[in-house]
């Protein structure tokens, strides 16, 4: 509704809005979406806010789809922001907060950004969607494509935790199981694509479920009263929510709603896949292909990101810096998470709690600081993790 | 605030409120919550609800804790009601909608009455809480134990979902699997809770989790502007839901927000164990002891109900009705209900849309009549079911 534009986040090329876009037409790197935010701010505010309804949609004016018939919904968005007071005492915290993304549609933060892809993909008149998935984002993608009434072809490692792989079959999804990572499956996906009809929705190739994420950012303003937090701990992987909230934090100052500051993005990765920590240390602007990536949290083997370049952009920006931790470490964390507070964490949301207890020793996070960690999912699509 | 008395569902013995009760000191049945409703009503209207919290604790002026600081909280309740245009056309249905309780942390509607029982055994001062359940209470109980700082003792049948499990354990819970069914694991906890100082949180032995059920009435009326549907399916087991929603359509028209139609409601359960069914059918005021209850939709598996004469009798009332499904038909309605509308439904969920399409081979529900399914779980938390 308010769109002006696509415009490449890397060498500026503007789209036009309302036509099927993937990656930038000149340079092959990620879109982002631009908007009329002063036609935006006329309906929607912080005011106008309250008695909307509680899913990630009472934003709409910000969100891309035109017609709110197209919008294809299972009530995604508005998860709770919890204070967690036992867990943050256990390490001399006082202002420690989860937003539990688990209580999701399709139990993570995944569902986010396929309800904007998706609702998207029906207004532009897409016919069949593929993607390539650690996991989450399939099982999302195959809710949603159901819930619009589109095939889902989804390719996913042949080690992805089976939850994904049931989800994604009672939604009837069509699911092919592969030798490899993510990224192999990406190319899979790509090599077929045009003489199947696919349309790929790709993390970042795919210009919209980055604006479905971003109301992540959106979310925490709101219910923080406006004043966002010190530093904020994100797993990442393709990296879509990091950039997503970078931008509506963007977006919401040029509203007027919050002023410049911002808080420190800290990545989070696994020992085992830790691209960007790389990258970050090392001083690049780009990351390296991650060789030989494993960790259980399946989310997280993701070697080689897109928007790699963006995500590293808004963690210097923000003062922030990127962490990796071990998978026991992050196993730990699930269970000091639900014992303390009674959530029972994907171990992408854990690794967060992990990496904040280095900060912590790192003396790069202070106790006194008010910080939120991302738990991007629900411990019950891990079984495998935890089996006795 | 408004809890005037704790009255019993038989003889009308009243118990103060402010204390610890289990069941009825003079008849051993179940005791209900009783409120100043004129007191409720001051602060507690359909408009003074815009705006206020997306959880079922937007309700709190008909919810039974004193102090807001008691109140043991993972964000639970206000679930989407959505609206299913394509599974409801499959069967020539065009008001078909189904309440995603799979939304709930812990994934399950039994979050409602587990955050209303342990806000209020903080608020009474209880130490130690035991439950036996069929798998989702436990799950919900470990959680929001585990949120107050409480140690939960649970009580399971062995063959119970490994999910549920997984889940206490994760949540520090102490875990018991015993050999029968939930009212072998009720027993067990009845014998030792004296020596052990424990407080018996059984459905319906603990009067507050169904006041935390009822939030589901609440809810659907003001999702659906306070026009409560024709008819509804509940998947029944314990049956707080479905009393819960009863008490709270009365606490709804007392204090006129609706008028004194209700939606006629059906109780679901599985061919394995059906003892309402049966009782239904018969025209019994009680239900028998279903022997050798079977049936993969493991909430449903309790084959006697101390609240079945409340039930019953509000299935009555409500010009309702009781049915029984097979297991295959629950599943092969999961997965209709997962294609058409991204939906992944525990099995108990999906008997409702089962008996649904009875229902409707039967006379008794008319296409053009407007339906709500209570999908009170999430697949996710049932992958055995499923596994290829
Ligand atoms: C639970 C979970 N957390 C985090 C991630 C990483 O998310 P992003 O790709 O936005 O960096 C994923 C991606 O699959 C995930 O499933
Ligand atoms: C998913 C699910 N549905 C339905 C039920 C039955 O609920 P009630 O005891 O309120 O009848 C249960 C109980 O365990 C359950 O877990
Ligand atoms: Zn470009
Ligand atoms: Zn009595």
């Amino acid at each position: 509704m308010n769109v002006t534009k696509l415009t490449c986040s890397s060498c500026g090329e503007t789209h036009p809005a309302g036509e099927i876009h993937n990656l930038c037409r000149v340079c092959g790197l990620p879109l982002l979406v631009e908007y009329d935010l002063e036609a935006a701010a006329q309906t929607l505010s912080p005011e106008s806010l309250r008695g909307r309804e509680a899913s990630m949609w009472r934003y709409r004016e910000v969100l891309p789809v035109e017609d709110p018939a197209n919008i294809v919904s299972l009530g995604e968005g508005m998860t709770p922001l919890l204070s967690v007071q036992r867990l943050g005492s256990a390490i001399g915290m006082k202002h420690l907060y989860i937003k539990d993304e688990g209580q999701n549609p399709t139990g993570s933060f995944k569902a986010r950004g396929m309800t904007a892809a998706v609702s998207m993909a029906k207004e532009l008149g897409v016919e069949k969607l593929a993607v390539p998935s650690a996991g989450n984002a399939a099982g999302a993608m195959a809710a949603y494509a159901a819930r619009a009434g589109l095939p889902a072809y989804i390719f996913m490692p042949k080690d992805t935790p089976i939850a994904n792989v049931i989800e994604c079959r009672e939604m009837g999804a069509r699911v092919t199981l592969m030798d490899g990572l993510i990224t192999d499956c990406g190319a899979e996906v790509g090599r077929r694509k045009e003489a199947e009809g696919w349309f790929d929705v790709s993390t970042l190739k795919e210009p919209y479920r980055i604006e479905g994420k971003k109301t992540l950012g959106y979310e925490l303003a709101e219910q923080l009263n406006w004043e966002l937090p010190d530093a904020l701990l994100y797993p990442t992987g393709g990296g879509t929510g990091l950039i997503g909230m970078w931008k509506a934090f963007d977006e919401m100052e040029r509203m007027g709603w919050i002023d410049s500051r911002r808080p420190r993005i800290y990545s989070v990765q696994a020992e085992g896949c830790a691209p960007i920590v790389r990258a970050f240390e090392s001083g690049a602007e780009k990351a390296e292909m991650f060789a030989n990536a494993h960790t259980k949290a399946s989310g997280l083997r993701v070697p080689k990101a897109i928007g790699d370049f963006i995500m590293l952009d808004a963690i210097r920006r923000s003062h922030g810096g990127a962490v990796a931790v071990s998978d026991e470490a992050m196993l730990a964390s699930v269970r000091e998470m639900g014992r303390c507070e009674g959530i029972f964490a994907a171990p992408e949301g854990a690794a967060c709690h992990a990496a904040l207890v280095q900060l912590l020793m790192d003396g790069k996070i202070e106790r006194d600081e008010r910080v939120v960690i991302f738990n991007t999912g629900c411990g019950l699509k891990y079984l495998e993790c935890f089996s006795d």
